[in-house]
């Protein structure tokens, strides 16, 4: 198997970005991911996206962006894991690459939820649960999860405002990065005072609809040095992938306040790489809801479980503390366009691991690991890389 | 790069199964080709698939199917390339177990087509084309392959019942297959009496709307003896696997008469397998509509431009023709479940090659050739199998 590295990235500002229709999106993330990596052909593209078929009325992603961006008689395809498609759609163009099928790979993230024509978002992104026993009797996608966060506060005795600390966090550091949809840091009285979505779940606990695109460029890592010479950014490693499935139902799962997935596919990582918990430098989790962030701190080993809440606070998880997360935004202040963020939290971590990653920029980061999760929990695919 | 065998198949019979939800479907196919390779567990599921999204209102399908089917803790995900998703999911197969990310894969092909509450199939098989440029100007894609066809008959002066023979050969093929939509042969006179769909395709040029599963288990040929060992059916090896792309809209392509990424793709996988085209013992073709046949057949270099059309004759295409083609009934006969058909033809020539195709047996089958067609011709994926 080859060792496989990233040799560029691009990503768009994420947004509700009604001038953009999906081809532009993904054009200006992989036109910049190409030049970064100064090659203008690949062998393949994989495109992460969940949603064209249901918002857009387009399948045949793989093909109409590769045709979009110039690129012809190469492999295309879209993959789709729900919110994890980017991150899956990682793990099938590292697969192209380790295996010799391809040398150069492009992997897109890839989501327009806004301005669609007669469609409606919320039932989009309940498609990520079960049809037929979830989203047939009316519960949303926010739905569920307030379920689990209701919950979890009963089985823990947790107040209201525990998970403030993860949404301030994440708006202090989306402030930062100008590619983030909201750069305005909270305080924990806008928290307090936030709107409730679907009680307990109020709108600083959750990410934004959006839209956007970000891109990889992959390449043998024996290779890594030919690309990356004439930019400042190094090749970053990808030295773990891994991928596990749960229930799709949350009433099917044995305990809804665990995700056995997340356990699974970062403990085989961990094995992977050969690295420790303890050994991250940072950690880009999934922070679609602030239970969800919670649950992958308890589930991933943490923190015991109910006291993934107590690591709400700077010197745990801020760009100084014990476990840095969501250090360019995470999913609640950078956004959340669905099928993309795999892609996002790929290309915040090289930023990171390269040392570009601006006013964000983690000291000597040598170690990062992503998270993406799909659905709540049912897919979680893990990767850690090392500069 | 290690070597891949087919070591299990399993499908459904094709047809409009209105008792039979899209998971009912995949678990039927799934637990066959399970059971004939011999084995409970795999490492990952992927699932190819079309309009799950756009006519089902569920995604997340990889994660739905590995639950229903009682498979936890694997890698998921679907993947979509329009009507060549069920082949671009076998190459992500083939590539887990390339790279050595997974021994054991299973690859279903999946659609649920009929039956759908409150959505339009001909507008979501319009997602495969352009859905701004084409769908959104009202043409279908009965009405994008009808343009096609009427260009061909003007410039190469071609009869409108010169495609007749495709059809007959097909359905004669699928009148001995168990497995088919159509189990009836059919006359020159049903077809020139065949009412008309989109001028000139008639519904007997044109393959149905319908439901159905497939599934493939993948392992490394090294280890291929161990689960064939309990079952009459051989090991089938993945000779060869290539998939390009073109233009997604047909008004941007050079030429609508040649499916361009057809020919890339064979050539390609021809010498992967250091095979020529006369080595072929068949030839499972994407016959979506008889036009498709006619350019397959011309860009794959098996007759000249404007002369496909010729071959539309039992000593050409018949099972003891020169080239058998769609020799289980093609997408034609046996019917056209989107997403899964690629793995279907995979299915039949497995079937072939391992002397269990019945009546319709080609006698010392070694090597087939199938190829999957996505949209008008954007996503074309050749597959090459040897016994």
């Amino acid at each position: 198997m080859r060792s496989v590295s990233i040799v560029g990235i691009g990503q768009t500002p994420v947004g509700e970005l009604w001038d953009l229709s999906a081809r532009h999106l993904a054009y200006q993330a992989i036109s910049s991911a190409l030049a970064e990596a100064g090659v203008e052909q690949a062998d393949a593209l994989f495109v992460g996206n969940m949603l064209s078929g249901n918002l857009l009325d387009q399948e045949h992603l793989g093909a109409l962006v590769a045709d979009f961006c110039g690129l012809h008689g190469i492999e295309t395809a879209k993959v789709e894991a729900a919110c994890a498609s980017g991150a899956a759609a990682l793990r099938v163009g590292a697969m192209a690459v380790a295996s010799g099928f391809h040398d150069i790979v492009i992997v897109a993230g890839l989501e327009k939820m806004t301005d669609t024509v007669g469609k409606d978002t919320t039932a989009g992104l309940a498609t990520a649960a079960d049809a037929e026993y979830e989203a047939l009797h009316g519960v949303s996608f926010v739905g569920l999860n307030a379920l689990i966060m209701q919950r979890y506060m009963y089985e823990y005795d947790v107040p209201l405002d525990a998970f403030a600390g993860f949404s301030i966090n994440a708006h202090r550091n989306g402030a930062n990065n100008p590619k983030a949809m909201f750069q305005d840091a909270i305080t924990l009285d806008d928290y307090v005072r936030a709107p409730v979505i679907a009680t307990p779940i109020n709108i600083m606990d959750s990410s934004p609809v959006c839209d956007g695109a970000a891109a990889l460029i992959l390449a043998p890592t024996e290779w890594a040095h030919r690309f990356t010479t004439n930019h400042h950014r190094g090749a970053v490693r990808i030295l773990a992938s891994a991928s596990a499935n749960d229930t799709l139902a949350v009433h099917d799962r044995r305990d809804p306040l665990f995700l056995q997935a997340a356990q699974i596919s970062s403990q085989k990582a961990l094995r992977q790489a050969g690295v420790a918990l303890e050994d991250l430098d940072l950690f880009e989790l999934h922070d679609a809801f602030t239970i969800m962030t919670a649950l992958s701190l308890e589930s991933n080993g943490f923190a015991r479980r109910g006291e993934g809440w107590r690591m709400a606070q700077e010197s745990e998880i801020g760009l100084n503390g014990r476990l840095p997360i969501s250090t360019m935004g995470g999913l609640k202040s950078r956004g959340h366009p669905v099928g993309a963020t795999g892609v996002y939290q790929i290309v915040e971590c090289v930023q990171q691991l390269t040392g570009t990653a601006g006013a964000n920029q983690i000291p000597q980061a040598r170690l990062a690991m992503a998270q993406n999760i799909g659905g709540s929990g049912a897919t979680i695919v893990t990767h850690i890389l090392g500069s």
